[in-house]
């Protein structure tokens, strides 16, 4: 008798926990996602350490890293606006505008390679390209260094940063520590990742038929895995070109980086976590509205002309990767010395 | 016997706490100066809440208020870099740059009135200037309140902060968070207001052998209560007039706010706290070195050429004015909807 009890409720239990986990729906999405984990991945070659996460930190807050002193990697990738800037294109020196919309940072350390076209393999190559582009930050591996050797906290992070290095103020080692400090900038949790880890009720009945069109109309061909994106490159129009608001023809995408013609107006599928955050969207910026956006992907990418209510899931599902921000304090940057190279555009001031 | 020995012992008592008050130079820097408090201090007719404060912090660091959403409070009075951006002047809309040099936010709720010519009462008629000129963020009173009422979250801030009034989001409640959230922007504990409140070895004695210059030479005069300056103003070149490098002819102060010939060249004296972090300095933050700024001060302003060690003892003195810089996290900015004024020169985009 009591053996048949135990067994009945071993039954139950088992019972219980099936009911819980047969989710075809979940099953599906957790072959095609992961979710976010809640600390900084490793990086290979880059020990994040909580010296560098810090000196990296006051890297991507520092103007003068930038030859007019205003500048900083969060000016387009701002860390309390989505960890980009909510413009079309971004503003650089001389009030010059960027060819191409600003990506945010968060989760950008799951991205296979960095910036719209992949021209970066990882965080530290693409830290260095906004501060030496003309259109950007406009300075030099030479000003930088001379920079933050002018100032002693710096010299004295460097050091505890890369330890036992001979010259650890290197524009290399800056490009390091801002990349481990951008690799804090993720965001776990979001209520698509806590219905993925088993709380069925994280998600509502139109979020997740969101979820299932999303995955039968074809979006998480390109767009799947942790980030939901930033792993492959794609044709922009891979079945109807969209018009050249949206696809400017003076911008060939990965073009330029492999010169090659089937390479033409192809770009990095955009990474979608946080996407309600990242408005306006494509590599023009020439979308402000999510529902829209989602509709052009349709005609575009799949051939497909979604209708209004199939938009409006999709949508609603999208907005449930939103996961939480990472806090920030800011940081405490070094005064300026009577070494530290002068703003240009200022000499005459 | 009982009695006497209760009086030596309190003569002795006496005595004891009269040596550790004597200390004349410490009676004189307490009848000129006062230490910064811990706390934020009340605002007449602006009553600092948790909400209003939080909401001012949005606002000061929300570059929507710029009519290019890329230019915020923070970029110019950033709170990283002594409440000031190390610019002798600052880059505004369209790359231009300022007339003056921008002023520390740091304490700036101590001073009586703002700008370098005073020409604003208070913080908050302050906060209402650099968004509306052109130089600066070139926005307008409605485009704020159309970009603020945009945004849901902005809505419910303004309406928790400004509780009981029927249309709280304005541009007048704005400034009034702003200057909530810039008056907990205060940097108590320097060394010099720890020596101030007793703890005599808290400045070395050539500190002290400034602090004694800088009261006997009269820097004092303009130069005192509790932010060092920032109450009274002052013609600059009261005794030699400097070379245009540093006294720009075409800049006459506070004329232009009162048109009075004897406010030619008159500018508020500028408050000394934190003077380590605000390179470069004047109005025309001509000078980046804080030595050379106390020489020409000398000259200028008192028709004394203090001599090189008198310089340096001065100059100590006043990296004693450094105090506790605020832990301000980086606050979450609502995102842009399809309602929200696109930024301007970005229509084509």
């Amino acid at each position: 008798m009591k053996k048949t009890t135990l067994l009945c409720a071993a039954i139950g239990l088992a019972v219980t926990t099936s009911t819980a986990i047969a989710d075809p729906l979940r099953d599906r999405a957790a072959a095609l996602f992961s979710p976010i984990p809640t600390e900084a991945p490793e990086i290979k070659g880059n020990k994040l350490t909580d010296e560098k996460v810090e000196l990296g930190k006051m890297l991507f807050f520092e103007p003068r890293l930038s030859s007019s002193h205003l500048i900083s990697c969060n000016t387009c990738h701002n860390v309390g606006m989505g960890g980009h800037d909510y413009l079309p294109v971004s503003i650089g020196h001389g009030w010059q505008k960027g060819p191409r919309n600003s990506p945010t940072v968060f989760n950008a350390v799951f991205n296979a390679a960095q910036f719209w076209d992949g021209r970066a393999a990882d965080l530290a190559e693409q830290a260095k390209g906004p501060v030496q582009a003309g259109v950007e930050m406009s300075s030099t591996p030479e000003r930088v260094v001379a920079t933050l050797k002018s100032m002693p906290d710096y010299v004295e992070r460097f050091t505890a940063s890369f330890p036992g290095e001979t010259d650890p103020v290197s524009f290399d080692n800056m490009a390091l520590a801002i990349e481990a400090f951008e690799a804090t900038l993720i965001t776990p949790n979001s209520r698509f990742d806590q219905y993925l880890l088993g709380k069925a009720d994280a998600m509502s009945n139109e979020e997740k038929e969101g979820l299932a069109l999303f995955m039968d109309k074809g979006c998480a061909a390109c767009h799947s895995g942790v980030n939901f994106g930033g792993q492959n490159y794609f044709p922009f129009g891979l079945v109807v070109r969209p018009g050249a608001d949206i696809l400017p023809v003076g911008d060939k995408g990965r073009f330029a980086v492999t010169n090659t013609a089937s390479d033409e107006y192809v770009f990095r599928a955009a990474p979608l976590r946080n996407i309600e955050l990242t408005a306006p969207y494509f590599h023009s910026g020439a979308v402000w509205d999510l529902e829209e956006a989602v509709a052009v992907m349709g005609t575009a990418q799949l051939g497909t002309e979604l209708n209004e209510e199939q938009v409006k899931k999709i949508t609603a599902f999208l907005r449930t990767l939103t996961g939480d921000i990472p806090e920030v304090v800011y940081p405490i940057l070094p005064v300026s010395t009577p070494d530290t190279p002068r703003p240009v555009d200022m000499v005459d001031y």
